[in-house]
This record gives structure tokens, sequence and C-alpha cells, in this order.
């Protein structure tokens, strides 16, 4: 429970007006979090994401994640549809972990791709700009989100951890 | 409206299922929208991230920001603390465009830069890692973020546009 020691640590220095940012620690218990992951799950209707985001988790040695097949097309109607699909697949599931990726906000502002726990609390993100002016593919795309997010709390695809 | 009508007719594709994607044509109602706001805001307590904000606002040719000095600090017990910034300066002023930084998710998990429109839609975004680990000044990384954000929807610096 050292996870949610450090959330709720975290809860009272902000409560106390005392916090002064995030630290190492806790950027620690983000990468242990992922590392003990047991199931996780990515919402999409076809396998490509799936397959990318496991070629990733693989490079940083992290467990790889499982396809849940679910219609998340009206998550596109919503304010934030990566996380509106993130919750989607945690309500629909046992999840442990999920990442999911779309659209960040309105229609053309590109997308996100998003760490959420168990609880559907955000660990981490990495984002593109709109597909027309990044004109990279779909995959390559979804992989350098993946290594962003990861990258951004410490992993390092060298070192595998 | 063409910009309330370019939501609309997005939302329309979502339902329909018929939807591929952001298009040009959509990025650049964003980018007009901006360009045209008239009171934009970013909550903050000392005004150090809006002058840097200013100095970003400027060497893309765009309208400055001001100040809406409001205590934002409950904002770091909520799940997106950034955005829950945003959606306080627009709670709380007549702005049509919010720039709001603060901590992406839980702790550890760094930094978001958001853009909002007049009723709290996300228009675009800058991250950062945590500050343990870029281990940059906070004007450098707001810096950072705010290009990352413009030049996610095609903005350049050197068109000033
Ligand atoms: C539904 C949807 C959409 O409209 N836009 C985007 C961003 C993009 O086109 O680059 C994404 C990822 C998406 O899933
Ligand atoms: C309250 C708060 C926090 O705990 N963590 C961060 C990210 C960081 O330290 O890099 C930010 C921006 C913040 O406003």
């Amino acid at each position: 429970m050292a996870f949610e020691k450090m959330i709720h640590d975290a809860f009272e220095e902000s409560r106390n007006n005392s916090r002064l940012g995030d630290t190492t620690d806790e950027i620690n218990e983000i990468k242990e979090y992922i590392k003990n992951a047991k199931k996780i799950y990515v919402p999409n209707k076809n396998g490509i994401k799936v397959k990318v985001l496991n070629e990733v988790l693989n490079k940083y040695g992290l467990p790889e994640a499982e396809i849940l097949q679910i219609n998340t097309s009206t998550a596109d109607t919503s304010r934030i549809p990566a996380l509106a699909k993130a919750y989607m697949a945690l309500d629909q599931s046992d999840a442990d972990l999920i990442i999911a990726r779309g659209r960040l906000g309105i229609p053309g502002s590109g997308s996100l791709l998003i760490f959420i726990d168990n609880k559907g609390r955000i660990l981490t993100c990495g984002t593109s700009p709109s597909h027309p002016i990044h004109k990279k593919s779909l995959e390559q795309a979804v992989y350098e989100e993946a290594c962003e997010a990861l990258e951004k709390i410490g992993f390092d695809k060298r070192l595998k951890k």
C-alpha cells in the first residue's frame, strides 16, 4: 500500500498548503505500480494499438497488455475522449492498469495516450498533434506517445526498467 | 460561429460512426479561436507564469494574457489539478480563453499546461515530466509546454502565426 500512502500523504500536503511539487519517491511509486501490474488492458476494436503498445512495454521490460474488445466510439462525443475510453475499459474489466488512446479534447486537438490505475487516476500520458500535422502512421504515433509516457516517469529503454 | 459549427459537425460524425480523425479545417478553427481571443486569463498567485506565457504568445503573434489572481491550491486535491485550475478560472471570470498549468494526475505524474475555451473545452495542451526528472526551471518548463501546445495545432514561431 506504499502507492496509496504516497497519494494520501501528498493529498495532506496539498491540504496544508505545504506541497512543493513532485518528488522522486512519488515517481518511483508510479513506476512500481506499473511494473507490478497484473492485468493491463487496452480498449480497442482491432488489435493494432495493443501490438504496438506491447512492443513498447517489452522494450522497457514491463509486463504485457491485453486487448479489451469494447466499442468505445461513444467516447468521441465526450469532453476528453481518451479519458472516457479509459474509464469505459476500467468499468468493464478488473484491470489494475488501463492504457487508452483517443482524442485529447475538441476536434482538431490531437491525441492523448493515457495510463490510469485501478481507481481511474492518471499516472502518466503522452500526446501527439493531430495526424494532419504530424503525418505519421497510427503505429508510429502510438509508439512515440507510449515512449513519452514511460520516459516521463523515468523509465529507460536502455536499462529495460 | 464557424468554431461552434465545426464542433457540432464533428459530433455528428462521431454519432454516425463516420469520423476519420481530425482535419486541417478543424485545426484552423482552433487557431482562429485563439487568435481572436479577447480575454485570455491565466490563474496564478504570483505573475511568473503569465510573464513567460506572454513571451510565448508574443513570439507566435498572439494576443496577450492577463493574470487572474485566484487561489487555486484546492485544485491539487482533485483528479486533474491543471484542469481543475482552468475550470476555477473560467467560473471566476468572463474569459474566452484560459491557459492553466498544474499537475497532470496523481503526485509524481508531472505537469500539464492546458488551453480551454469559453465553455471549458480543451483546445490543446503541453506536458512536462515531473521537475525532479527534467530538472528545468519553472520558467523554462512553462515556456516549453506553451510552445508545445501552440506548435501542436500548427502555430509557427518563425511565421509569427
Ligand atoms: C476520434 C479521433 C479524432 O477525431 N481525432 C483524433 C486525433 C487525430 O486525428 O490525430 C483521434 C486520435 C481520434 O481517436
Ligand atoms: C502541485 C504540483 C505538484 O504536486 N506537482 C507538479 C508537477 C511537478 O512537480 O513537476 C506541479 C506542476 C504542481 O503544480
